[in-house]
C-alpha cells in the first residue's frame, strides 16, 4: 500500500514537473513515467488518461495555492497590504521555481488555460472553478477594503477580475523575460486599479 | 513560381490556423502539410524545420498586427481615444476569430509565450522583441497623454507594460470563458491604471 501510493506520488510530482517545464501537449506517458522512475503499466492503474493525470495536478497544484492565497487573504493585515502580500509571496514563488529550474515557468493555470482550454472542455471547466475561486477571494478583501474606505471601484467584481489579469498578465512578463523583478510593479498597480492610496503602515515602510 | 509561393503561403496558413487552435506542441509537419495539401517534401523546401515555421507565422501575424496597432496608435484621436479604439479593435478580432472557427483563440504571442518561451530561446527572443514594440507603441501615447494633463503615472514605461499586461490578462479570460465580453472592461482598467478620467468626447457618445 505504501509503495503503491508511493508510485502515484511519483507520478504526479514528475508530471507536475514537466508541464511546469514544457505544458501538457509535449509530454507522453512513456516519458512521464520515465521520470517518475515507474513501469508505465502503473500509470494507467493511477489514471486512466493523460487528461485525468492533468487534472489531478491541477487540483493538487490548487489545493496548495488556495492555502497560500487563504492563509494570506484571510490574514489580520489592512485589506490592501493583503493583497501586497499575496503579490511579493508570488514572486518569491517564481523565483524560487527559476532557481531549482533555471526559467520562471510562469502560473500553471494561466499556461494551460491559454495552451489547453479550447481543447479540452474538461480541463477548461476546472481552470474556470479555479479562476472564479481566485477571483471570489479577492473580490471578498477588495470589498472590505471599499467598506473601509481604502479603495474606490465601480465594481468590485470587475475589479478583483482586473487584479487576477493583471497578475496573470504581469506572470506572462516575467516569464517572457524570465525576469521576476517584472513583478514588483504588482502593488502598485493594483493601487491605481483599485483608485486607491497605499496604506500609511506601507509608506512609513518604503 | 506562381504554384511555389502558393505553397509556401498554403503552409504557413495552415500552421497560422492550427497553432491558433491547438497551439505548437500539439501540432507535427505531416499534419500542417496535410492541412495545407501540400506534399511533405515541399515543406522542407520552404522550412528548414518547425520552429523556422513558427517564427515565420509569428512574423507575419505580428506584421498585419503591428500595421493595426500602428493606424490606430499614430491616429488623429486624442491619445486616451486611440487606447480605447485599440481595445475595441482587439476585442472585435477576437469574435470575428471565435464565429470563425467557435472559440476564443486569444493573442496568438500570448499564447505562445506561456507554452514555448521557456523552450526555444529563438522563439522567446522574437516574442520579447514583438512585446517590446507593443509597450513603446504604448508608451509613446501614454507620454502624450501625460503632456495633455490626461493621465498621471509615475513611469510611463511601467504603465505602458501594466496596459499591455491587462490586455494579455483579459484576453486570457476570454479564452479561459470563451467569452469576448470580458474584453468590455479594458478601458475602464486603463483608465485606471493611468490615473485618468474618461475623456470629455467619450463621455458624451456614452
Amino acid at each position: 500500500m505504501g509503495r503503491t501510493s508511493d508510485a502515484k506520488d511519483k507520478i504526479l510530482e514528475a508530471a507536475r514537473s514537466l508541464i511546469e517545464l514544457r505544458g501538457y501537449s509535449a509530454l507522453g506517458v512513456a516519458e512521464i513515467c520515465k521520470t517518475a522512475g515507474v513501469p508505465k503499466g502503473s500509470f494507467y492503474y493511477f489514471f486512466e488518461s493523460k487528461e485525468a493525470l492533468a487534472l489531478a495536478v491541477i487540483d493538487e497544484q490548487w489545493a496548495t495555492q488556495r492555502e497560500n492565497w487563504n492563509r494570506v487573504l484571510h490574514g489580520d493585515e489592512e485589506p490592501l497590504l493583503r493583497l501586497r502580500q499575496l503579490f511579493e509571496e508570488t514572486a518569491t514563488a517564481q523565483r524560487t521555481g527559476q532557481e531549482t529550474c533555471g526559467t520562471v515557468s510562469g502560473c500553471m493555470f494561466g499556461n494551460l488555460t491559454l495552451e489547453l482550454s479550447n481543447q479540452t472542455e474538461v480541463i477548461r471547466g476546472r481552470l474556470q472553478e479555479i479562476f472564479e475561486a481566485q477571483v471570489d477571494m479577492v473580490q471578498e478583501v477588495i470589498e472590505t477594503a471599499v467598506e473601509r474606505g481604502d479603495a474606490r471601484v465601480a465594481d468590485t467584481r470587475d475589479a478583483a477580475r482586473a487584479v487576477v489579469a493583471q497578475l496573470e498578465g504581469q506572470v506572462l512578463f516575467a516569464k517572457l523575460y524570465n525576469n521576476t523583478a517584472q513583478l514588483d510593479v504588482l502593488w502598485l498597480n493594483c493601487l491605481a486599479l483599485l483608485g486607491a492610496q497605499a496604506p500609511a503602515k506601507d509608506v512609513a515602510a518604503a
